[in-house]
């Protein structure tokens, strides 16, 4: 007997607060993978590998997750999706589901990433935002973080910018673009890059940080990307102000 | 020896998500009343009375609450925010503080106040709203809960809209204004009054609901209005999507 196997592809949004991120750790219910492959589990009947387009780290959050399966149910899409909003915690959503090709993969195909760093620079605290944003209250000369930004455009060796590197492997990534705005005590900083390494984006922002407060020149970037160790770098920013914002495929 | 008595003015915001209102009851710390109390004793060194414009419900937010208390401390009003701000818990905080006059009295002096909720009209849940709007997937026509609003503005005996009135006291009040507005899946209505009864808000919102979904006339609220019963009204909206957004003087 033929099956019929499909490969279904999901736009995931969660807020990673409680989660210890996306990576399925044994049989733990604190994964974001963990949690959608039993709830899967659940409404197809049958056990599913999902694969998300990458990673994402303890308390990180997204926005536009891609990740998909292979299934040999035939149950329609958006019934799918429809029964997994259902039984998923109030933490994760499908928002978008779709049948795809057979030779669609989350995680090989993915060109580039963009990522949100949401900031609240204020003296006060802002109570709704405080599990989505980096509350920092430090006075931040924008133009000064734009000029440092415009540094990491470009394709460098970011080793100054991660942690836990495994020494065999390439630390060289692409950023395309990093985008800074500012509405009020909101700043938001969007970085662009074709892959980025353990933490990469958050010490990119803390580093970015520096420089908004004077702690070093905006043109420190360069002497920093070629001295190639974590410590010349800023601190690592706390995760909740990270979103997975899109994949771009 | 003469004691100066300041009378302090706070604009507070708070995440009500957690706390059983805003009123102290007993020595519980799940109110909001009760937690800004302890803290500004740990603060002033001396037991306070917070007044607030008026109660908030058991899991109803606050962007801008107006409270002021007595004090005999001599504390700089801007030591108080900050001291206040960094041992109250992270879902409540000070955005305004000042010394006001000694007859100001946060209650009285309320001229009225207006209330924003917050709905996701969408089919699929949204994770990072979840605690601070109502998930609404019906779909709904604007220009009938438009027009149903109107019929709320006036004065009115507001009896079908309150839950637990007291036999004695008026029902009625006046609505100066309902603001409703779509941005993709984001409704927000605004309602601005002179004062508002027991779950008044959110029952006047369900009601414009039923409204936008057809299960009433708009011109049926003129009748609902007349009947005085509460059953006659709409379902009471959930409190997550409420916020007191203002209160004027």
């Amino acid at each position: 007997m033929l099956t019929l196997k499909r490969n279904i592809k999901i736009n995931l949004e969660y807020d990673g607060t409680r989660f210890s991120g996306w990576q399925r750790q044994g049989n733990s219910q604190d994964t974001i993978q963990g949690t959608i492959e039993k709830h899967l589990f659940d409404v197809l009947g049958e056990e599913v590998e999902v694969t998300a387009s990458g990673r994402t780290d303890a308390g990180v959050h997204a926005y536009n997750q891609v990740a998909n399966f292979i299934t040999e149910s035939n149950l329609d899409v958006e019934k799918i999706k429809y029964q997994m909003n259902n039984v998923l915690p109030r933490d994760i959503a499908i928002k978008d589901i779709e049948e795809t090709t057979e030779r669609f993969h989350a995680r090989y195909n993915a060109k580039s990433k963009k990522y949100l760093y949401r900031i609240w620079n204020d003296v006060t605290p802002n109570v709704f935002l405080r599990k989505f944003s980096y509350f920092y209250p430090n006075q931040i000369n924008i133009q000064s973080m734009k000029l440092a930004a415009s540094y990491f455009v470009g394709t460098h060796d970011f080793k100054s910018f991660c942690t836990k590197t495994n020494g065999k492997k390439s630390t060289v990534r692409t950023i395309y673009d990093i985008e800074i705005t500012k509405n009020g005590s909101e700043m938001n900083i969007v970085v662009h890059g074709d892959g980025f390494l353990y933490n990469m984006v958050r010490i990119i922002v803390g580093t970015l940080l520096d420089a908004g407060i004077g702690k070093i020149n905006p043109k420190d970037i360069e002497k920093i990307l070629l001295e190639k160790e974590r410590q010349s770098a800023g601190i690592t920013v706390p995760p909740n102000g990270l979103f997975l914002m899109n994949v771009i495929y």
